[in-house]
């Protein structure tokens, strides 16, 4: 089975860079899919992204170097597995409060016995290669998001479930939960401290811990912090500043 | 009819920007209609757009005040009709290089009696208006890509074909034409001359010049020059750019 | 934010108009959005609409006058924030029967602290502006459907669940969860009783009130009983039935 | 071979009802189809209907007893044959105003020795049945409309071409052709003169005649003249006049 | 209401043959459909197949005397409906593990009074018959999955669940489940030990019996047990087959 | 630039094999670039494959080893320009029966000075790498098929045209333009003769030869002549053909 990249930067212990898509383009996933990214996300839940879109999107990653990951749009087992069976090679599941959801989360994403995922993965062989159901339990990441109040207080349970591979943090969702203005990003303390509690958390589990990032400068210090994995842009956000710009060129 | 903004911002004496759709996505033109420019052409020769994408990409400018372009991906008149049916505001055809090739695309945007343009708006009655079609051949815009040595040498009766209303340069391709290092961009002495002359025939005839630009730079020169239109840049070559960029952030 | 003109409607004591969108076609979509509604209605539970078309009709009514409401096929969370991102101004879900699943909904629907909504807003941000987060949990209305013998004997605590905007009514299922002929339509007795109680609990609530009906005769009647907003008919029934009496015209 | 209904039709004496399809939409081309029109016509000149919803229009339309016709763009062998491939049994070629042009687009509809039809029919056998190649040229229906004075003009040779089954007309552009004020319709006594011509020219050469009618009146004085073919309705027309009377209900 | 095929092939006492569509793609589910098989699955949980695909591919087979079925991606009474509205003469329902899952499912296949279905057929009704609601709950097919360790502990129950038409074996996940090697396939004992008790279980129950095969002597062995429906094999699996078979002619 | 396969597998002396494709969609064609097929074509003439999903197709291939090629529907400049500014690294043209349909033809795949080819390739420099417009013009295939009597008489002077990489022969059209019974296949001895001398031809002329088979037995007969591109068989052929046979196991 074709080897999971982010694992193997991982191993060298180095942290990966992630973009994040929200068109619903399979020539804009391919573009930014030739530019340098350690992985990119397909995003369902907030991307204008539908079933069919995405498929495309990772038929388009899969003649790049970049590692394909696919963001569902809820914890639901039907979407997460048809996201792996069309080559995701990880999936990060959203707003995930207790133990229980993200059991849940992790069994979808595993064949027996460590979890219920069905058998029949599709383009997912044609990308990852025949002996595909028999390595994908070790090979595709399980993610979930910690990103409420709740999920901050049982982040300690969370983390430790088995086969979860790493917590991804929605900042703004989080400093939202937590009664805080979003538009302080980072810089607001009592998100930074909350931040800091999951970061010691995933350490505490052994696991990777992600954060997803508006700017470069976010990211290095996110790094700097010890994360594992950072989106520092979108193809949406990338492409409304760039066109804002250089429409007053005037 | 609902006027052509174009037309009203060269009443005025100014120059207007304009900026190049090549991606196959509602969203990202929504996105870009909302950044401030003059005009977005939806580019159907170059840009992997077909037809249905087209107009959805008209349908998402419309909620914008950007004009709406087309260009088609060669001179056929079920092509110019369709984008004009669809809403567009203005079609660009490439590589026209005599007169006739430019009375046989001048016939296909207008009713008669000034062409054989067949009746049957549809979107194009939803943007315009109720009194489309009785105002449509004084609304939209036809307009000739003049990007040959043969073209160069007609240009003179190109821009005298009644009911046109702009040339627009396709550098690259006139360069490539005229033997030069497309390379050297606008840089090319050459190239520059044919520019020119195509620029003063349009000046001769009292019809708009456009021109395709890569940079914000190249688009002030021209503007300086006097042409009418100038494109900046391109959803494709932003998103490329920007997470190149970006992916070096470490 | 854009005002949502239905609440803007009711803060004149006035009704609103509803036309249901069951054909997966922006072109349609649009093409109605011309014609004088209040208030649009795409049908993703009955109605053969995907994700991505909902997205493009969104889009395509978002150059009209029409307030653009989205009804999901069901109460998971994803599909409802994942209509308010793409930009519906409203969510109808269906089959509410208890104060927990309306609570569920109601959730889903508002940012914190009134909510779990996840921040992510893509199109809504284009068609709402650039305050959307701070301005949507007063402007987006949350919509349940009451159609079941355990809904209307819950109706009151499903009206009381704070943040509800309207009760809206599908007669059709509501007659046959109660054993009713539902040929006979809002003729039938004992679902007008339904009705009325359900109409009431509305009313002791302080919120608003909505129902499905076939025909124009129905929705006055309705109007007169108070409710705030009426369906009158969809664009399939208008076709069907349009084509049929065109056909017999020899 | 799957026989021609129309044919069918026609050689009881009797002439067929034509509606027109400019929606790109499946689900709405197989709602009209069983409404009981002899014929649908999917319009990809006017209508905003692409290939590949074209496909998808003539398979829905497949389980309809009404038979499936296309107009394409334009005059372009690429897309007749594509048309035709996919099972439409019968194409209609819009702006035909010389032999010539008659003479390319029968060619294109006819398998050699009659044309140069390519073969390689795919929807086109699973709709017609084994024998398709052996009896197509005999069955689909070659269609040309003349709607200028130009093609006015030359009508006796065009229908004289060979193979030809049909002169359809365009009564509005006729009419623009004409020089005549278009909101007329059929009242306008030059374009009726030019009807009556063309009417005279196919029965002169023993072929059918079709028209475009925008109502009932229209086409019953159609049939009355002699007429084998009225258009009366199209979706993207019922639909806005429905939804506009219905939106005014209160 | 047309008939379900399959209720009238089992009628007589014969088992019926099932053909497994992953390709999201309605012309090979219309040649598919030409070929001869009592029923088509379009399997929206393992196939690539997104909601608008499967819509265009039960319409390709609605022209077809296959009767369509389909595979929901996972329990969730949204799609489930969607299916059945879409004109699915049958559901099949992934993972079925308890009484209470089956109970939820069933009732999301049912109208009141026998289950919770919701109200608004659309392609159901063109392709069953306008007396499609009276007539569904007796027509069309509710089918679940039992495919692993826990389904085989409560397979009785399940198989006890008013309203259930037939239990349909997926052999590899419930292999996988039980522990065993999945590459054996029908040939591990231990998986036709399970395989016998959920069969047994079908006839206690007086219900229907399916399996899915991977070629034509594992469909013959089942039918000579008994089962009451074999899956023979699927598109994707018969083109990479072929391929590759032809691609070493040489 | 990537190499072109096949045209280093010729320089090898040996033939190379070429795969057929007539589905529009991007599953079937991936599952089928990994089956060990030396080239697949894309047929947008009688495969019912549009503009995007040819886009989309090719993009799918891009993971694999085989070489893409495009049938355009027609001789048209714009079609020709798409398929290789998507990727393509070949083109077929249709129906070409003189020297200067083929010069046309030629000059839409070539850059100036060898052609007219209008510089913008998108995909095709993601796939071909960044120097592609430098050495497309030696690396991509201009292919034409001569397939009529006119064709045969003129094949000399086709194959003569400069640019020109291969001659690919349609059997079926060929044979039917001859007056031959096209179910002989390759068994008529006027079919074959012709076939002969254009062979010859195209060794006069020092380029390739190609001809579409239905199997096998005749691509080994072809590739023993002296053939170097033999097609043996399509995805909707092998399909039906597979689902056929198996549908009969009982």
């Amino acid at each position: 089975m074709r080897a999971n990249r982010l694992r193997e930067i991982w191993a060298t212990g180095k942290p990966a860079t992630n973009f994040w898509l929200g068109l619903p383009c399979m020539l804009s996933a391919e573009i930014v899919g030739h530019q340098g990214w350690d992985s990119l996300t397909v995003d369902m839940q907030h991307g204008h992204i539908g079933f069919e879109s995405m498929v495309a999107m990772l038929t388009a990653i899969s003649s790049t170097a970049s590692v394909p990951l696919v963001r569902v749009p809820w914890n639901a087992p039907g979407d997460v597995m048809r996201a792996l069976d069309a080559g995701s090679y990880g999936v990060i599941c959203p707003n995930v409060d207790t133990r229980e959801q993200c059991e849940r989360f992790i069994g979808s994403c595993r064949y027996a016995p460590q979890g219920y995922r069905s058998v029949g993965p599709k383009r997912a062989v044609l990308y990852g290669g025949a002996d595909y159901i028999a390595k994908a339990n070790d090979t595709v990441l399980a993610i979930v998001q910690v990103e409420s109040a709740l999920g901050l207080k049982n982040v300690g349970e969370i983390a430790s479930v088995k086969g979860l591979d790493m917590i991804y943090i929605g900042p703004t969702d989080l400093a939202l939960s937590l009664g805080r203005d979003i538009r302080a990003g980072l810089a607001d303390s009592v998100l930074m401290k909350a931040i800091d509690e999951i970061l010691a958390a995933t350490r505490n589990a052994g696991i990777r811990s992600g954060i997803y990032c508006r700017n470069a400068d976010d990211a290095k210090a996110m790094f700097a912090k010890g994360f594992d994995l950072a989106t520092v842009t979108s193809d949406d956000a990338l492409l409304a500043a760039g066109a804002a710009v250089a429409a007053k060129f005037r």
